[in-house]
């Protein structure tokens, strides 16, 4: 329950439809992609940073849990009000402040969705680069905050790469402007960066100056069917050797394959055990080049077929069709993002198959084989006890492969509260213990999401 | 004078060759290209990270400054041990510890060569991008240090977007470890940008990853020459509107151009009054398409002609001429690497030619304009005192117009002691307080480079 006084001093500055406390209006802020519920005591809607200023003041002063969310599209539980407190919704902060295509810059709210910043860049010839496959729901706060990638990450980088600048609230209520507006600049401490990917817990994201990228003039897509994995993996490695590389390079396993054809039976040849969705941008005159290099990387004695597809939406028609269909056979399957370096994936996936062989679990895997980036799904039922605790199991031990394998538990969804247990495996203590205190600069309180990206102390 | 203690318990580790107390052998450590002279009362060069560790340990407790070194290059003091104690040159810890071409990725000690990266990285078709004018002798942890830039950053950004992951020591002497291996990974906050750009002041660079980026296929260069600086920046914004970025767009002003004439007669056009310098690269066949969009973009009545070069050589050979000039004839000019939106490219350099008429100083100008990145010299007698104080207003008016126009204060040479006084004319005091919170948290004592980067507080 929140402070009474803490509930005075707010009604006395947002109208109810901006503050809500019924439970049944806070319910829909109780959950996110990670599927599971904290109801907060609270929502507040902002619509200023001057408003989040006034919230984070009397959060800090009440000493009340203040979990900054952009869509909850999230699927590591980063924006979960674990502890209860006040959900801060930034859905509301939507205004585009500037598009400025002479810079190739945009400035926007936190709460503008990533598709907005693509529909406002588009018609100057520009794109924002960070495209999760939230894009059309998910708020630019969100992508900053979780260091967003998606399929193009291969080419032109994740979050990180895209920001400028943020405006921001730290949790002692104080604004701080990090960056700058131009493409160079290195006048202090780092701190844009700093903010990226730290999950809403360092400060509140009040504005964002982002770097646009110009659209390519041309955009060629190429599937590539192979009968086993081996001949898929080489052929991964021998795409990401080659100097030019691909816009998106997707990888589809045999698991994901079977369940494709489960309920659409036409859409794969029979043979298939291993897919790629390759895609090619640039200028026109390359693009046929970089099609002939991928295609001749493909050839291989376990290649069924590669070709070029005739427009984007087939290309991505198979990947498509497997999310919902993961989420419907199994609601509260385990899905990781794991990242291994790329020329280490054949050995990652046979890793994979070893393991949940082992651990008779059914193991569903795919994702941006470009950056070595794997979403590793568990496809388990939570009623069987013994399979959950099987699964616990296997992920340890997916977890301590990817690490010997130099790799990284999350190269996009970010701790959140999912891999907290696991933070320790990938960053010693020392270097935990250096985060612990940043942390704690920014917010002594501990108020701003209490509890994520850190391993618990025991 | 260091501690007696100290010298006694470095002795007892360190041999004479890697230990100088000798003020005449020290005094090559007492500077570096800013010119002033600060001399250290020792130099240690360590080969290992152990070492390194033992150093900032001792020194952390015997509170004695330790100033952390590449080779001397940076032109904003930022390695001057201006209080004195330990230059910390790390010029000898020279290993390349792994070239992996599979995962594009090369780990090198700090003290590394920028050009033995490029060496390394060449056989296999990369290239690391950051290419500051002092590659050939500066250091991968002096480029780390400083965030170090380059004519090629207008494509393929700073170091900041070069780096995976670092091993570092912190003042307290702990061994840290950032990043990580891959192209993704969001575990944790983003130390390695954090350690970027902080010049030494927050932890010892003792590894480093750096990712590499495929050698272009085909390179070509264009020459522009101008008859005034009006159709030269409408040139500059133009070629920077088209989706195709130059791999260099480089900007002579008339300045430069009268200094290179006065010793090289025959180099220039006599009416060329601002000339761009311009590269592109990429795959072979798209590299006509981007010559021809460039050789329109530049047209205007104000063009005196716009061609493609023979080789490379040629197109930098007037930028090549101009540096030993300048440092020639003005051996304590101020030189300043301010950036503005390149859209405001053409206000700035007007500002310019009527503040240093206003001030009666020499200006010269030129640099990496296509991130509106502008190396600022003003060519000043540093015996005639009026023509000092003069400039020393004309830098503040500078420095106004540059953050009027959104700009920053330092694109690639980083804020180091020649800065200091000015960083609060671009960080508000409430950002600024949170750096120098960090400052404390990472070296409480204040040993590492003590003073550098942060405004002196009255």
């Amino acid at each position: 329950m929140l402070p009474e006084n803490l509930v005075v001093e707010l009604h006395a500055v947002f109208p109810p439809d901006r503050f809500y406390t019924d439970p049944v209006d806070c319910y829909a802020y109780a959950y996110d992609n990670s599927r599971k519920i904290f109801p907060p005591d609270a929502v507040l809607f902002p619509l200023t940073s001057a408003e989040v200023k006034h919230i984070v003041t009397l959060c800090n002063r009440y000493r009340v849990p203040l979990i900054p969310r952009g869509r909850g599209t999230g699927t590591a539980g980063g924006s979960l009000p674990e502890l209860g407190g006040i959900a801060l919704s930034m859905e509301r902060m939507l205004n585009i402040i500037s598009v400025d295509p002479a810079n190739r810059v945009i400035v926007v709210e936190p709460g503008v969705l990533n598709q907005a910043v693509q529909d406002a860049a588009k018609p100057h010839g520009f794109f924002w680069p960070p495209d999760p496959s939230s894009a059309m729901f998910s708020t630019v706060g969100g992508n900053i905050a979780t260091g967003a990638g998606g399929p193009h990450a291969v080419k032109y980088g994740t979050t990180r790469e895209h920001v400028l600048g943020l405006k921001a609230v730290t949790a002692a209520g104080n604004f701080i402007t990090t960056g700058c507006y131009t493409t160079k600049g290195v006048v202090g401490y780092d701190l844009t960066r700093l903010l990226i990917g730290s999950e809403g817990t360092l400060a509140v994201i009040t504005e964002a100056t982002l770097k646009l990228t110009a659209l390519p003039g041309a955009v060629a897509g190429i599937t590539a069917h192979f009968r086993d994995l081996t001949s898929c993996t080489a052929a991964i490695v021998k795409i990401m050797a080659q100097p030019q590389l691909p816009s998106a390079l997707e990888f589809l396993d045999s698991g994901s394959l079977n369940l494709i054809r489960g309920r659409y039976p036409d859409m794969l040849p029979v043979d298939t055990n291993a897919m790629l969705m390759i895609e090619v941008d640039g200028f026109h005159n390359d693009i046929a080049d970089a099609i002939s290099v991928i295609l001749s990387a493909c050839q291989s004695d376990g290649l069924i077929h590669a070709s070029t597809v005739e427009n984007t939406a087939t290309l991505w028609q198979a990947r498509k069709a497997l999310s919902p269909l993961l989420r419907e056979i199994a609601p509260k399957k385990i899905n990781e993002d794991v990242v291994v370096p790329v020329n280490t994936l054949p050995q990652f996936l046979h890793g994979l198959t070893q393991l949940s062989t082992r651990y008779r679990l059914q193991n569903v895997n795919f994702g941006h084989a470009g950056n070595g980036n794997i979403h590793v799904n568990l496809l388990i039922n939570p009623d069987d006890a013994d399979e959950v605790i099987r699964a616990e199991r296997c992920l340890g031990e997916i977890f301590d492969l990817v690490i010997k394998l130099r790799g990284t538990l999350s190269g996009e969804h970010g701790v959140g509260s999912e891999k907290r247990a696991f933070v320790s495996k990938e960053i010693d203590c020392v270097t935990l213990d250096l985060m612990r205190d940043i942390k704690k600069l920014f917010d002594p309180n501990n108020i701003l999401n209490p509890g994520k990206l850190f391993p618990v102390v025991e």
